[in-house]
């Protein structure tokens, strides 16, 4: 997939339409829940109509073998994938474009990119699928005079699976690959990484770990962090490879140092990565609820239970209706346990019992076995229920609407309250900015102290207005967050989007610790400035 | 339990006796192995016949409210508990003792003390149960120049349970509590934390967070650190606190960084702590196997089952035999699966069926079911097989042998290799250190990527010579882990034993990170002088 095949405004492949009749439908549907009529949609931005500065500066001539000022490639490297983002590429205005995108073809080519950039002052933005929905991988432009030119670092060359070790089950990898050529590269060997976030086709190895993505599991193996048994990172003071060792004690925990560090530390270039066998006994059931609470009390249970399904994704019914997952009247649980070697049907019938305790009303019990194992029907179902979101999104967004999502985590004691004080800021910001709104809420994964609920807006907008609508509402919503005791991000990273809740979120002192971790690896700041630590004064 | 019933030169309490027959058995079995008889027992010393200096310079009058200078505590909080503390404090050499045992009561008493601390350039060491093998409480000698006095800062009077959050299943705790006091305030909610390291009776939450101690669960929830729902430290430069979050992935991961700082950053105070069930049922079983490697096969094949049994433990033959557990001829698997709400039957026999594929040969079956949850025959084994161990070595000690462990971890595919580096570099150390000796292996807890192996080594060894003898023994085994490509530690901390290998074994810009984050939170270096990060130059 070369940049010239991306959307230049939005979400994954320029080829892909969503299917009309199923845009027909959600237009039809949202018109009908806000109560309004939708405009048509925008006309979509073309290469020759956007608005992009020339770069700063001639590109260095270290770089020239590996390193582009095409008008594509700085054009696909501007902006992540959130609502603003598309906003602002659908308005044509790209002004925030890196001068140069590099697409180094090995660690050498990275070292270049680091040593140049310090002596020339280039702030360098790590870049992996280019997802990111926080405002990670587009230059701050309070930085912009701080530094002579911004370089976009496009991992993709860096794409195979280097070494498989069969016994510890673990293979090397190297940071640039995408989730479908990762898990293809696997697949011989019989095994899967099962990491399946919803950005699963247009996003890298080296995004998952810098930005702590979440994935496939709802239990247990949450995050790509529990997958991750050693790491290697080049920074502009040299490489950081810490070692391959299962359940390492010695010192607060290396990995964890570089998991999240959103490329303000250095370039994930590598990682040893902990695998599961192919699945051959699956068991699933969806439970419907008649309350979100009686859900929620289900899967505190669940989560308490030493049970660890494999899916458990309770999900409001407005946003099941609208997946085509639900009947609109029932909240409804999506369970689901997997194994390589034993059947899982005990295990959901014990799951089961406890959503029933809370009131729950099981729905058809599905037990497969494969004769080998197979990772294609859970790649199905992720591709049925999830690849198309983004685009239809996107479609969404060219008629008018706002749609966005946020995410946090809390405690089962605290989501009550949390929740209430989310809906209430979310009710007041939506009427007072667009009109009114939509809020929908998913449990995406559940721990045994609380869930990770993921709430989706959608409201009308105004052509002109959409980017502060927005604005306003991420803010009053964030707010809430802080306030509550919750986070700012479970698992969407904080980018500079999230910067100013996530240093409320604090510990204050637990980020100057950080801030000095990170002069200590990058003293001149050029590692993408203004992303997670802000620019230093 | 106050510092004048702790024993003055090892383990425990200064009241307990191991019982003479077990004491017999044991020295003859050694005897017999060693082929050497051993000598009588050493006088152990007394609190007059002891060497401590005096106090560096008097008690500066902010302290005096809940410091001392008494004897008995500076004796009592000068050495942890490895062989060589053992050693010295047999010989009656305290010269490392701390000037001032600080006790206090709050908060404010703590802050009092760091500011002190850094006006006057105190030393300042957090103490929780002193059981440290690793160097980790010790003054460090080449340090006391730099500082006016060293100051060991018991946290026992913060020993309380502070709340409970059913719902969550968490409980604010405060970080003195010894782990019998904090079981015993959870079990009248129905909870347990179940962390059971063999330092329990003796050791508190603090220490554990500080250390990343290891625990009761063989899998999965092996390690202190995936039991901290949140921390609360305060540093000299104030306090740090995470907030309470069940999978927070905003920026590298707050707590992450917190555990196993060793007291080099701060002085843990309070943790919120994610608690378990009392467990109703329990199924265990014992295997035997003909070879160590094919127990090893089928912990390897257990670890990647899904199954993640609460106990798994392979003990090697001769140590199996030592501690009661075993035939000497075969090698054991020590199995358990455990839950509060679903019978383990099915559990205990598909792991048995892994078992027996590689040439298990399963024990007897027990299948218990309580009434209501129990953690009492959990405890009571735990305390027949493990409690009286340290004491043993203690007495061992004292018959003139050198007695000590060491541990790590490392994948599958690495462990072979490494277990024959460890056993040549140990006969051959040990046959020219001490003419000779035994080296046992057990696995204490397995990851899906590889096991931690724990070593045991008993030789003989000479009065006045002890310490040496073990530094030249312990420094051959260190440079073969690290050589080998596993860790200095798995779960005993680095302390300032373990030091040199661990900056050995790196990551060298990964420490120099951590060295930048102490600076951020003490910058005047009064924390925990040496132990983890080396003094500062």
């Amino acid at each position: 997939m070369q940049p010239r095949e991306r959307k230049l405004w939005g979400w994954g492949l320029a080829s892909y339409e969503v299917p009309a009749p199923l845009l027909e439908l959600a237009r039809a549907f949202l018109s009908a829940r806000l109560g309004r009529q939708l405009p048509e949609p925008r006309q979509a931005p073309t290469l020759d109509s956007i608005h992009m500065p020339e770069p700063a500066r001639p590109m260095p001539p270290p770089l020239r073998d590996f390193a582009t000022t095409e008008r594509c490639d700085r054009a696909v490297h501007t902006y992540g994938k959130a609502f603003r983002d598309v906003v602002r590429a659908l308005d044509g205005d790209f002004s925030p474009a890196p001068d140069f995108v590099a697409y180094p073809r090995d660690e050498a080519d990275i070292q270049t990119v680091l040593r140049l950039a310090e002596s020339e002052r280039l702030a360098v933005i790590p870049f992996g699928g280019g997802s990111s929905v926080v405002g990670g991988i587009e230059p701050e432009s309070a930085s912009r005079a701080r530094y002579s030119a911004v370089l976009s670092l496009d991992l993709r060359r860096l794409d195979r699976v280097l070494e498989v070790d069969r016994a510890s089950r673990c293979a090397r990898v190297q940071a640039g690959v995408y989730g479908p050529a990762l898990e293809s590269q696997l697949r011989p060997h019989g095994y899967t990484l099962r990491h399946f976030p919803q950005s699963f086709e247009f996003s890298t190895l080296g995004g998952w770990i810098a930005t702590r993505a979440g994935g496939h599991f709802a239990t247990l193996y949450t995050h790509i962090d529990d997958l991750c048994e050693s790491l290697r990172m080049l920074s502009p003071r040299g490489s950081v490879e810490t070692r391959r060792l299962p359940g390492n004690g010695a010192g607060p925990e290396q990995n964890r140092l570089l998991l999240g560090s959103e490329g303000a530390f250095g370039v994930i270039t590598e990682a040893w990565l902990r695998l599961q066998d192919l699945p051959r006994f699956r068991a699933s059931c969806t439970v419907r609820f008649a309350s979100f609470e009686s859900g929620a009390a289900a899967c505190q249970a669940l989560s308490q239970s030493g049970l660890f399904p494999a899916n458990a994704r309770l999900i409001e019914r407005d946003e099941a209706l609208f997946m085509g997952a639900g009947d609109g009247e029932h909240h409804i649980l999506v369970l689901g346990f997997e194994s390589a070697q034993f059947p899982q049907d005990d295990k959901l019938r014990a799951a089961i019992s406890l959503c029933e305790a809370t009131g729950g009303k099981p729905g058809r019990v599905s037990l497969r076995t494969t004769e080998h194992g197979s990772s294609d029907d859970a790649a199905e179902q992720w591709k049925q229920s999830f690849v198309r979101a983004p685009y239809l999104r996107d479609e969404l967004v060219r008629s008018g609407l706002l749609c966005e999502t946020f995410e946090t985590c809390t405690t089962w004691a605290n989501f009550p309250a949390l929740d209430a004080a989310v809906r209430t800021a979310a009710q007041q910001v939506l009427a007072s900015e667009c009109g009114g709104g939509l809020l929908t809420c998913r449990f995406t994964h559940l721990y045994p102290d609380g869930p990770a609920p993921y709430y989706t807006v959608i409201a009308p907008s105004e052509f002109g207005k959409q980017v502060a609508q927005w604005d306003a509402v991420k803010d009053a919503v964030s707010d809430a967050l802080i306030a509550s005791g919750a986070t700012i991000t479970h698992h969407h990273a904080v980018g500079k989007d999230h910067r100013r809740h996530y240093l409320r979120q604090g510990d204050e002192l637990a980020i100057a610790m950080l801030q000095a971790a990170k002069s200590a690896v990058d003293p001149a700041g050029i590692m993408n400035p203004g992303t997670l630590l802000p620019l230093r004064t």
